[in-house]
């Protein structure tokens, strides 16, 4: 099976809003084996609309709409819907009922906008959305299939998973497509490609390789191609072990694993407890940490020391040793991953500091020199980097890395090397 | 001028990757009146990329090709792009010199594959590339300019910002469009619609509004055509002060402000310094706080008590207080503002408490249940919220919320309401 998606909106052709949606969507269909061989985006009027729909490619099955519904819409979207399907725009009681159900339990009443999204084209079949008033669509024409999905990620989310992807699931289609991706830390794309260049060469043509790196991490995505998903899965899974044993410890994990949840589910596995100590995350690192759920079962808190002072007072660094070495510098960043160990109680604790520029940077320590440390039962250790120029990439980088060096240390593997 | 993007690359048909270059790209022209009217995403494969490139739009004057290059990719692109504009592949000294340059500042030598990237197109004009190794590429056919920039969106940024933009703003062209952005902090596009309703039925024709929702957050479009810059920009501003006066306080800032920057700002003007206490948003408010660059001059730090052990330790939350009201109440939320103003001695501090999910809601204090305090040199108030069933929107409307209640307090308007 083929797909298409058509992104209907103003605010994505002029770049004032990302668009996720057809991120999600693809990567939904991926999953299932589904291509998507063109997306396109459009202005939010009939014309274009209706050339979109009119320029389908015939060999498409699957067409996704998102955007150009909402309770400011001026309805535009539904219209041409109306018009190319067939059918009238008609009142649905269900939808109405759905709207005011939503405003009830945000003690609020609904605006005649919203009312207004209990009118949808006749011609279609209404996906009910339980995260907004604006309901998704499904219409068929000539053999093909169309959805229809409000422009708000987190409704298209809804919609998407709970209500469009279950009904294809049941169609019947083609499949033999399998992706697998496996996730690298620390090194840039170049030095994995030499790394992985003769084993690349022995790949068969049925399996692909695609690099996607972005920052501090890479991700090589292995394609499968063959007459069945089963055998798909099968050409990936082959050389999977060939390729672990290549990266070792630079791989740690697949698919859509992050890196702080690997963390997360090691420290579990471990029994044991974190806390942080930081300078130049800011509290980028703590926000990675606990943006995975259930992380208050391993993680304490952190002491975020952005001036000197904090350093000295909440995490004991000596004020000679700042005085002599400077905030960014190894005897400070292990002082602070010790004191945040002893003073939290937890048996893990990292530190950053390091200068995150714009500004800060000396010829001795430029902007991206970072200091990161982790200190465990066993004592502390320390690792120097060289990030690069761009202040939120180093937050990024810091916090990345210093989660990798826990990783890592928790795994059996040694320590990432220093880039400085 | 009209222009097109043309996006290359499997892992944004796939779904792996966010296609964030075409936004770049699009934001850019924008600025200078040029009206992006198609974006589309392909297949990198030579005949989808002859396609899109044959399919340009008569009317187009400027076409952008991102993605498709770089050293692990297999030069079809670059071959493809050789075959439509002529010529053959050529050597470029200066792009040679250019990456054995970038690999000597990271102290690494480049590869193979990196040194490759210096045969170029000979019917294009090379763009250098000072973050990366790919070159960007111009080209000129049938009177209309192609652009072509490497997927990595750090290297295109680059690209675009430094080359691409300042020569585009010499060539001679139409102009006649003004955007300006309103950016509003803690109602829904609903609410803010109903309160508009009245002055957006007086806009006149060549005035247009449009609703852009992000969590917490709404951006307010305003958009002015007319036969020039100047003159559109006049309708935008004719309507401004009528916007100012309906919505007040709840405007924070227009177009590219975010709200850490104007709090920073504020901050700065006061001479006033700010900490942090953190429960549920477990450090995403410190790093909004500290993705400002120079963030030091008014951020001290923060203390992040995910656990109730670190509360009574660190910020000197009463044992009592916590059996009797639990974790996420107003005594606890005060008395942790209380305690990082006065432990870590700055003017103001922030705290929040609530339940971000998905797990430890109860019927009183159901997922999205917020505490925020601020405490200041006149005393601690605290508002409390309900949010909404998702952990990293509650993490971030919780962080965005407390940042509006200092940005209120300090230009003097009452705090927000609270939704409980």
């Amino acid at each position: 099976m083929q797909a298409e998606i058509i992104v209907i909106g103003d605010e994505i052709l002029i770049g004032q809003t990302l668009d996720t949606n057809s991120q999600l969507i693809a990567t939904e269909l991926n999953k299932r084996g589904i291509q998507v061989h063109q997306k396109r985006v459009i202005a939010d009027e009939r014309k274009p609309i209706l050339e979109a729909l009119e320029q389908v490619h015939p060999d498409t099955h699957l067409v996704f709409l998102t955007g150009g519904l909402g309770p400011t819409r001026d309805d535009i979207t539904k219209q041409t819907l109306t018009e190319f399907f067939g059918g009238t725009l008609a009142h649905h009681p269900e939808v109405e009922a759905q709207v005011r159900a939503l405003f009830a339990g945000f003690k609020r009443t609904p605006t005649e906008a919203n009312l207004q999204q209990a009118y949808v084209p006749s011609s279609c079949t209404v996906l009910p959305n339980k995260r907004g008033t604006a309901p998704g669509m499904r219409f068929k024409k000539d053999g093909r299939y169309y959805f229809s999905t409000p422009g708000v990620p987190y409704e298209t989310e809804y919609l998407v998973k709970e209500e469009i992807m279950p009904w294809i699931d049941q169609l019947p289609g083609a499949r033999g497509l399998f992706h697998k991706t496996f996730l690298t830390q620390g090194y840039p794309e170049s030095i994995l490609a030499r790394k992985l260049e003769d084993w690349e060469n022995q790949l068969p043509a049925s399996v692909t390789l695609a690099y996607l790196p972005s920052p501090g991490q890479v991700r090589l995505r292995l394609s499968g191609h063959s007459h069945s998903t089963e055998a798909a899965q099968q050409l990936v899974h082959a050389q999977e072990e060939k390729l672990r044993k290549l990266l070792g410890p630079i791989i740690f994990g697949t698919d859509d694993d992050t890196l702080p949840e690997v963390v997360g589910r090691l420290l579990v596995e471990h029994s044991a407890t974190l806390s942080t100590a930081e300078s130049c995350t800011g509290g980028y690192l703590a926000h990675q940490i606990t943006s995975v759920p259930g992380s208050s079962r391993y993680f304490q808190g952190s002491i975020i020391s952005y001036s000197n002072a904090i350093k000295q007072g909440h995490l004991q660094v000596s004020a000679a040793d700042l005085a002599t070495y400077g905030a960014v510098s190894q005897p400070v960043v292990e002082q602070m991953a010790r004191a945040a160990r002893q003073n939290m109680g937890t048996d893990y604790a990292l530190a950053s500091s390091g200068v995150a520029g714009p500004g800060g940077g000396s010829a001795q320590k430029p902007v991206g020199y970072t200091w990161l440390a982790l200190a465990g039962p066993e004592g502390v250790s320390s690792v120097v980097f060289h990030f690069g120029q761009h202040r939120q990439r180093n937050i990024l980088r810091s916090s990345l890395m210093a989660l990798d060096m826990l990783r890592r240390h928790l795994e059996g593997y040694p320590l990432p090397q220093s880039s400085a």
